[in-house]
């Protein structure tokens, strides 16, 4: 059961990674940056959110340094998408990674919040903290892109999904359920939420300037 | 005469918390962020300047983290603020803030130098911590809204002030003068500076192009 | 040996950090910052990348905290090409600086992936951190200026370069070649092939949309 528990979350990983690598790569192509901004760009996305979240918690060594390889991942996907894609897949990219996004998000915001409890953060601190985890990729990726992060611009619920996922996974802990249902509830809960705002076409209420 | 001290200081840190705050839910709504980015802005206003003086020291936990409560508060004051502000307010509320951001100025200054030194820093690397705390909230904020920083552009004297109060803190505890008298002058010259700035319109003359 | 050895990496360093320094000066005089914001950027763009590398592998204290006549060093040399600085050397400036910048790419990356690798990190994670060492000073300049990091979008190869020297360390290494040997290497060949590449105009061909 452990096992299988551990090879599917191996799978969601690397599922959300590739996505969020790519996300990353398309922002890169729009910015017409060379192929080595790409790549870092293509990197901060993937590993920027988990990067500052283990800062912030002052926890070593990184993911991607204990699991290196994950380096040679990102590398190998970076030049074949380079290789394969043209201009216009970009559309087309975008559009298909919405869904392993999805999947992505609920993982990272259920991982980065159970990760800062387990570090012994208060509640609130860690919900955050599985945010920066979810959505701090992104952000840092639209950052070195100048654009302004589009988690907190473009209007379409993201990363109040995380902070709704967090909190459940907080409340069922605190009410004696065990880490693994509740780290899958939060996940399963985060990422349907953002499927459905995917395919309804959610938007969050504009603040009345 | 400490009971009563540590009052003031909680009482001018909850006025430059919440201040700071406020300029990023200012610079958010210029933005047109959603109200999850303008939260999210306002929390980078607020904490970012502390939280990165403490990576750089490497002190842990936060202050934020030791004092989550404080979250709740930065919560509970968006939302307020978002239901109650309206677009004709910004530009009141951006005066109005004016001062309290000097107490601001001027109490994480003092607070930021001492840390420092406290943790071994020689001098001028303890004053560079002090303008840290206080303006890379300011700065995180504006690099998230995609603007080039104000303090580092708009040609009114503010972080000089800081470098000026820090410097002043460290030469009077080199004189053998106490943490508590020499940090309140710091932080009263700093802010009265920033006050006589605003109220006369000081500006910092332009390296001649 | 030894001891020559180490006043010409002092000496590297000192002309690496100066032209970084400069290149931040430039950036900022560009932008219309003000002197404040101009030291700012100035130091953010010779301490940035070392001091990032440095919070990634959790080393302390910083170059410049440990050594911090350093900052002494960069105020005064603000203060001053700012008083004898006008717009029209700043073209010239830029291009005077080009060949001092590309010891200091060859010595950021032989330095940092050297540091990394003796704090156990394996070769690619290594590689990662001489690179990070070398360009994020410009990186976060570029940032903070407000634009797409040049790193990342002329089409310019520079970035390639270091980890070209770093990946020429590590399996020199590997071979069993003396750690001084290899950094000398890498750091020859890295600022060579950089020389090369303004010398001849080389491009990095553009992925193609």
């Amino acid at each position: 059961m452990e096992y299988s528990l551990a090879h599917l979350q191996l799978a969601v990983e690397i599922i959300a990674t590739v996505s969020l690598a790519f996300s990353g790569l398309i922002a890169g192509a729009r910015k017409q940056l060379d192929p080595v901004g790409m790549c870092m760009v293509s990197g901060v996305a993937a590993f920027g959110g988990g990067t500052l979240r283990d800062i912030l918690l002052d926890r070593r060594p990184f993911f991607w340094i204990e699991n290196s390889y994950w380096l040679w991942v990102l590398l190998g996907l970076c030049i074949l998408a380079m290789l394969l894609m043209r201009g216009r897949h970009l559309q087309f990219t975008e559009r298909a990674i919405q869904i392993p996004d999805a999947l992505g998000l609920g993982l990272f915001t259920a991982l980065g919040t159970q990760i800062a409890l387990a570090s012994g953060l208060p509640g609130i601190a860690a919900v955050l903290m599985g945010v920066v985890s979810a959505i701090f990729g992104g952000v840092l990726r639209d950052v070195f892109c100048n654009e302004i992060p589009k988690a907190f611009s473009d209007h379409q619920p993201y990363a109040v999904f995380a902070l709704l996922g967090g909190t459940v996974l907080i409340l069922m802990q605190q009410s004696g359920i065990s880490e693994t249902i509740s780290m899958i509830t939060a996940l399963c809960l985060t990422a349907a939420l953002r499927v459905l705002a995917i395919v309804y076409g959610w938007r969050i209420p504009a603040w009345r300037v």
